[in-house]
């Protein structure tokens, strides 16, 4: 590995710190280089505060690194706009760098490739492209988000080897292994919301926070349609104001206000031939700034989505043992075929499948 | 790894040349070191034939290799009764060998240290289980055999992520991958026989042979309970009397001669409750030596083997697809719950899932 690649590298350490809590802002870690040694680290905290480039020249700056003619590595094109806070590349140019490394362009096209011009008329050396796949793989949410305007979907689900999710009485619980469901914390400290359909609130009265470990809790989106779900299960106890039922238009007032009063957010959508718009949820949950869902049930839920062709990823947990009777998880032939991506993982005494698109 | 492990591994490599035609003898190998070089080496290479320490001893001998004083490595306590040949442990007496380590001790009981001891008492040092959990997994089906009576009974299946070996139609062509299927190909080179149901032969019309590559192909075994199946299918059209046709003593005496006639074995087994008593069919097997069967299917000849309480291990390939409607492999919940040793293989796109009992 290159010394570009290195320090690459350690931008991507730096901007995982910031999964959860950066969104829906990419993940982006900056170190600065002078005379061949790490002079200044940071990365970008929270959605809404400074930027890596700037993190990292103030810690720089506090230490008394005179910044001109150091190097910047940085894993996402320095913003070029006017945003939350000034332009980093103007920040870049000001200070007077001799290199600028860049793993990926901001993929925002009107943004793309702005700023390393700039900084390049501006005299700077700036190298683009170093591990650029995988940065693109750390800022898949962002990615997905700013070029289509909807979230990032994962379809999260624990079956039997016989393909089931609960037995026939709708019970699921421990169906997968310790390590399987810490995986699924994990993931719920990452992912900015999770969704489930009516039924599973009904069956599991699940919390859907993060538990075991240390991470904030996503979003919690329930599909009732009919609103039919009464205020006392447990996702409706948090006083967050970040569980959101999306629900008809149609629902009735003093429904909506029952679970307005307890600090859930209800979210009126597009219905169509008796089912959700799903593409209108999505354009909905995107437009406060949700970047990324991962749907844990149920199977109806998983096909509709997947029918709808509004999935991105499915990690399916198969535990080695047989249901017999049940409710089986995935049923549409077609829509499994476009996941041509595969990749497995062992979880505890699970797999853990991973199946994607294709990148073009 | 030291020395003995060394020689030994070597004798595990030596004696996996015999696999598929030692059966039901063990597979052994061999390996004569003399002033700590390998002098010769031997393996057994077929049923009836010479042991692993004759051929490693005659080769040696056919050097000019002074075998007094030499090392004998083998991964099978070495014979001490007269069986198709005479014992190997005189022979290693008589030769006057100083040393001999051995990874495993035979394990039909009745043997069992027998040689130990009497190579011992003539004052030989014996070193016993060098890698010895290795030794005895190498020869899991000649252990399985001469301790139980029984063939290893393995259950193959390729099914979708959704738990189906074929669709409504019956078709199960394509499942799983070229990977998967050059893989079976290569287990069906070095298990006795392969076994499957009437309906399997019926719907899939399968040769069950091997292909695409080298090796002997196994008996095939169907079960046909009424003998419904006509002499037409491939799996009659062989000439080397290894197909052989279970089903029940009452079968039409007309239509057991008609599959005679063409070369096939029938073999009438006990009938309870209007099913194969399993056991019996097993036992039959075994009367004609095949210690080790692989069944392929279908559905219910797996569950009623599991079921029966006869199935030592199971692989199962799934394939990243899912199917839909059509037929599930596994239905019977608590039969899967003795296979705790699991373990998971890629295996092209597919992933292979290995279930084995616990083993005290």
């Amino acid at each position: 590995m290159d010394t570009n690649e290195n320090y690459i590298n350690r931008c991507f350490e730096l901007a995982l710190k910031g999964a959860g809590a950066a969104s829906p802002n990419p993940l982006v870690g900056c170190v600065i280089v002078k005379n061949g040694k790490v002079a200044a680290e940071g990365y970008h905290k929270k959605y809404g505060e400074a930027h890596a480039e700037r993190n990292a020249i103030n810690s720089a700056l506090r230490k008394g690194v005179t910044l001109k003619g150091a190097e910047l590595y940085v894993n996402l094109e320095p913003c070029a706009h006017f945003g939350k806070t000034p332009p980093c590349c103007d920040l870049i140019i000001e200070h007077k760098f001799s290199k600028v490394v860049i793993a990926m362009k901001d993929p925002y096209h009107e943004v793309m490739g702005r700023s390393v011009k700039k900084m390049r008329k501006a005299g700077i050396e700036v190298v683009t492209g170093v591990l650029e796949q995988e940065a693109i793989e750390l800022n898949k949410f962002f990615v997905k988000f700013v070029t289509t305007g909807l979230p990032y979907v994962t379809i999260k689900a624990a079956q039997t080897i016989d393909g089931k999710i609960a037995d026939d009485k709708y019970r699921s619980k421990w169906i997968s292994s310790t390590e399987s469901r810490r995986t699924v914390h994990k993931l719920r400290a990452v992912y900015d919301a999770v969704l489930v359909g009516a039924n599973t609130v009904r069956y599991d009265n699940p919390k859907l926070n993060v538990r075991d470990l240390r991470g904030r809790d996503p979003y919690r989106i329930i599909l009732d349609k009919d609103l039919l779900l009464k205020p006392a299960y447990n996702v409706f106890k948090y006083k967050d104001s970040r569980t959101i039922v999306v629900t008809s238009i149609d629902a009735g007032i003093k429904k909506v206000r029952a679970l307005q009063k307890k600090g859930v957010v209800v979210l009126p959508c597009k219905i169509k031939d008796g089912k959700f718009e799903l593409k209108d949820v999505l354009n909905k949950l995107a437009a406060i700034n949700i970047a990324s869902i991962m749907i844990e049930g149920g199977a109806y839920v998983y096909n509709e989505f997947l029918e709808a062709n509004l999935v991105d990823e499915l990690l399916i947990f198969i535990a080695p043992d047989v249901m017999g009777s049940g409710i089986t998880a995935f049923a549409n032939k077609q829509a499994f075929k476009q996941f041509t991506r595969i990749n497995y993982y062992s979880s505890g005494r699970d797999i853990l499948v991973n199946l994607r698109k294709h990148v073009p």
